[in-house]
């Protein structure tokens, strides 16, 4: 049976922590290095109701895409539920794992998970990393940008997303023309709103994302309406964009253990940790 | 029939521009100081449709409650939507002026307008302005807070808000347990993510604004678990929490007007200037 | 005749826009992309008198050297000077272009314009472009360097230059031992303090440019009467030295609408706009 | 028995956080709110050997005057000694709580136990906190400054603190006339050489703290050479300088157990945590 | 006899220190304080030929109004002009000290020489030091504003300046119309253009100062025209503006030593250390 | 004989003012460039003994390792030591030059010479200059690390130390177990703390330095023990670790003086200018 640093250095192999954000924090959070690791859970967050998942399942070691502490925390006392959350992993002996914008930029990635539910064709990173010799083929970057299986106008890829992803209450909302045709998709996976000026230069007919607040979606759909070329825009969960990186990634740690002749049992989430648990229709 | 600044010196006195924010871009944006005024129009974005609007409607000043700078600019050219605002209200004569977090911190202000539609009574500013000696009863100042006219479950208070509110395709999404009951409710027009602890301080028991994104969100239902105190969240289109200003704000003018004997016509945009223009349902 | 996009095309090509200071804020400043131009003013300034000019001689572009709004703007509302150059301008559908450091900085540029009426030869740039592949004779950056046609006195270098140069109320004023023979000449259109160590590096006898303060004027005399080297300096209107640019610039633009077989009209603008209206001597 | 929070409260009575200095990082850093406490130990340093001293005495409760992070950490992960100590503290059930600048502040405070250590008399804070209304007799804040019991020379009060303070190998060094009569001393526990102008400025003959580097002290020094004015210094380990705290901290929570019927042990490090092992002394 | 540290006390009761910008250097800047001091030399610049005119003069103390390092030195090597003033003045036993800000800002100061040159009546600060308790009369800050003796066009003022200020070659200049009528004028003596905002609020009619560039006399310019409002601008000699104080400075020492009973001489510098040498006219 | 800029270009040679860290002020501090030179003394600090030594001595040319301002001075009165300094030095026409980081870096430079001292064999430098062109055997840098004639106890090394540096009251500290044996000890001259990771990386047995404090000396010795792996602490007088450095550089310059045919003598100061004057040992 491998012990942690065996493991973190396969998801290391993954997911280069060197290729992270400046301002990231990705890494191992708590855990003994030479502890045993027989079982593993993926989630997007590290929160508690993921951790009992962890605890009752008898997981050694928890990989997240959110990191727990994203600024440097003074303090790990449970009187917070981050806190709690350290106790928790600390007092069961389970280590806690955080992938985040390294998953976000590798070959797959987070938006590969995410493009491939959505059935996109040939695509291609937003912003590929430069320079990066270990990707010649150039597929190492954030967001993907791609072909939709089949020509469909805006509304019907809103219905599309909405049962290719997994689902939450609030659903998937859209700017743009309803009837206007989307032949190519770009996506990011999590809050992408930073990349909307790559999109519209990329031409994309719709981007796909989370998170995107009044002021940047009104800008982009007047420009948009303005200039006559510019992507429409959709909007799911935050969770429900990510989720999908859970399971590429158990089945590339699956494939790793069983060529490393590793005993490991890997597990996906099933909690949704999406915030938002109800969602009311307007009447129009 | 008022010249120009004589209708902005009665817009200063029910938002004082000094009011507002540092960061902050009020004032009158574009317009001649000596130019008569015979019809307003109110908005919530200074946008081509609602200029339209104005143009079609023969309105000599455009109010707005968003600024169309809110960072300088070094152009107004054409070539890009706000510069093409800037010159279609220049040619057409219409001048535009913004009140912004001047009318959020106002008594009335943006959030008394939002907190009238939901019914709440006995409101108080979630932030106070301090110190304000203008302001003896201690009315201004940010968000509101008071009691729902009946206590209800957060689902059935989802479903109230998407009643009274003006409608939008996104709806209202709502945060915690369905089955909770609420008595308080907190609001905030806007993006009021920054007044989450403020809202948690104060013990309310929910709270409704907008543009709130999955990290605080999370954060603050993780907490408000943990801890077994803290609010609720619902979550409406930017628009739609700040357009009931609009009525508020015409209504408040068109008072002044009878008062100085003005032969004025003041109105409220019909556009709806939310982005979202469709949504799909999730099944779960 | 060309519309608007076509002549500022030609424009950019003289004065590459990427070649322009970080801090500096050129290109068009308002305007319809799809307007025809059938006249173009070329001024210093863009002031309420030229602006005058520019409506009263039915111009459809004026193109100044300093920028209408340095720093950015929130307002374009008509109640200061600049606001009223904005409405004057859309009003009269005029055009309004800004070719400032990347006019300094071109080849010919603004001080080349300046060594021209001073008759200097083989001049050279100050501070040349570095690195600029596309100027592989190195012709490009700011000031000018080079040998006046004969060797003069500082004090008839100084007549020299007023009868050379636009006239202004200031006149011209010098630094240094009046009987010093001045063989090579550094100039510099607009304020050039910044450059007073370039020149002194590179031996020039004397450096002429504008807004020359009392510490960098008396720090660098000082320097050159401790050391026996160094440049005397002469000190001219700003606008004196930068009015020679915009016919030199207006034949640049005569030349690309004869070969480009446009029907445009290109003028210079006479108003002196010079702020310094008087003077008054000291009898010593 | 009294739970974490019975006893850190009481310890904020002791030493309020919001005395603290706006970069130091006071408070708990792990632990269960509900634990019982039944045992506390005192420490300056929160090390591995203490917390093997706090684990085999059956501590529930570790207070330091160090912290353990006082910049924000990302990871508490055992594979550095910092994240050793967070993982034995939370397996074997032992809170960690940090009380240092505003121990350093307080009344008693850290310096009050050095400069008992010494013998000092009539005693008064280097740097009063201002504005302190919970100090109305003005005996809160940084350093004191008191007499000596009798006068001694220089030499001979770098042997009273020799003797007096926790024994560390670098022993205790002093910079100055060693014959000098000292009679006013100012201490400082811990690196006090911010206070060195104030010290200057209050007249004292000598001053004691930690962590002098050779800049600092040769400036001081020469500066009191120069002037005839200004104190002697002494230079003994952070560590002895900050021990006495310790046991007056363990002292006053003592009196407050009995105060409170809790049935509470109350115990001192005895490990000397100065990293400084051996010591050579070279011949003259 | 009194020494330097009698002399410079007396000069810190006219010119408190205290009362310096923050970003200011005043005060000693060589000399030891317990030379005799027997002859004084007010001058405005630290420079070599007012050095020269102390050495040969016997002086033995130096009062400059500019600073020699107004930002830090870490050399005063004598391959540098200051270097060189440093060496020549210790040498010679002279000391220097600089009185700038304080100058400016005391009663009287520098604009009160200025203004007392131009005849002014009744003036007051254009910028009051707040709070000032040691100035019940409200009469300190920088620059002045009052009435001229009688009403006179620009021009004419211009002319009236340039015959009573210390004659310089390059004259004085003014913007505005020349024939507008001049009342009130505000002075600033030295480099005034951080004071244009606060004349045109006061009202003045006009505003002398020195050192004022294109752009701030244009704006200011442009800013009165269009408004209607606002003074014209006169710009003197920044040199030529601040000799008079020199006057006033030995004025004041000379009676500070008759109440001492110290034999001191007192003598102002002849030495014109404006930069400007010479000046051409311009025919229009 | 040379004058003063004969001299200063030869210790440029040694010691290439450009490759001085940014924040450093090295360089000539004072002296007249065309002085003639005849006697030089090299001391680690520019203090008053030292002067009084070069007074006493006749020198010319007084050369330091710490520069006499590190950060600008606007005042160089005699009311401060410092000052005093520039005075003394002035006054008897005694130039005065610094040779900091720019020693420290170069080959040999003041780390050599402190290896030297402890005979350490096959050193190179702990940080590499980078890119260093002029250093193609890559011996300049920060530091140095080799290797002990014979392996010794770290409690050894400490005596060794002792017995091998210039003798000052505080002695040798050491850090971790005195029976740990040494091989290979890393050095650098005066406060060396943030070379800590450098040296641990390297693997260095121990490392010697100065000024080292109680924080990082703890987290380093921590993190030794923790791993099993890193470096003990020695930590000697900033003065003793420096004054090798001058014989070193004495003995450069006199070779240069006898290539050079100058009649030069050259002598290194015998003050120590540690301000440790004396010390008490602790019983244990």
């Amino acid at each position: 049976m491998p012990v942690l640093t065996d493991v973190i250095s396969a998801l290391d192999t993954l997911w280069p922590p060197e290729t992270a954000e400046d301002w990231d924090a990705v890494g191992t959070v708590c855990g003994e290095p030479d502890a045993p690791v027989g079982r593993v859970l993926f989630a997007v967050d590290p929160v508690p109701s993921v951790v009992e998942e962890a605890v009752a399942g008898g997981v050694d070691l928890l990989v997240t895409h959110h990191p727990l502490y994203l600024r440097g925390t003074t303090t790990v006392a449970a009187d917070t539920f981050k806190g709690r959350v350290v106790h928790s992993l600390i007092h069961h002996g389970i280590a806690l794992h955080v992938a985040h914008t390294n998953a976000d930029r590798a070959d797959p990635g987070v938006s590969d998970a995410l493009a491939g539910r959505l059935g996109l064709g040939a695509d291609s990173p937003l912003v590929p990393l430069v320079p990066d010799p270990a990707d010649p083929t150039g597929r190492r970057g954030l967001g993907r940008f791609g072909e939709l299986p089949v020509p469909m106008t805006l509304a019907a890829l809103a219905e599309h997303a909405a049962a290719r992803l997994p689902a939450t209450a609030q659903g998937v909302r859209a700017a743009g023309d309803p009837d206007r045709t989307v032949r190519t998709l770009a996506v990011c996976g999590g809050s992408g709103d930073s990349l909307l000026e790559r999109v519209r230069a990329l031409g994309a007919d719709a981007y796909l994302t989370a998170d995107l607040r009044h002021h940047p979606a009104s800008e982009a759909s007047e420009a948009t309406a303005h200039t006559g070329r510019g992507p429409a825009l959709l909007d799911a969960a935050h969770w429900a964009t990510e989720h999908p990186w859970c399971e590429q990634a158990a089945g590339q740690l699956t494939a790793i253990a069983a060529e490393s002749g590793w005993d490991l049992e890997v597990r996906v989430s099933g909690r949704v940790t999406d915030p938002w648990s109800t969602h009311a229709v307007m009447l129009r």
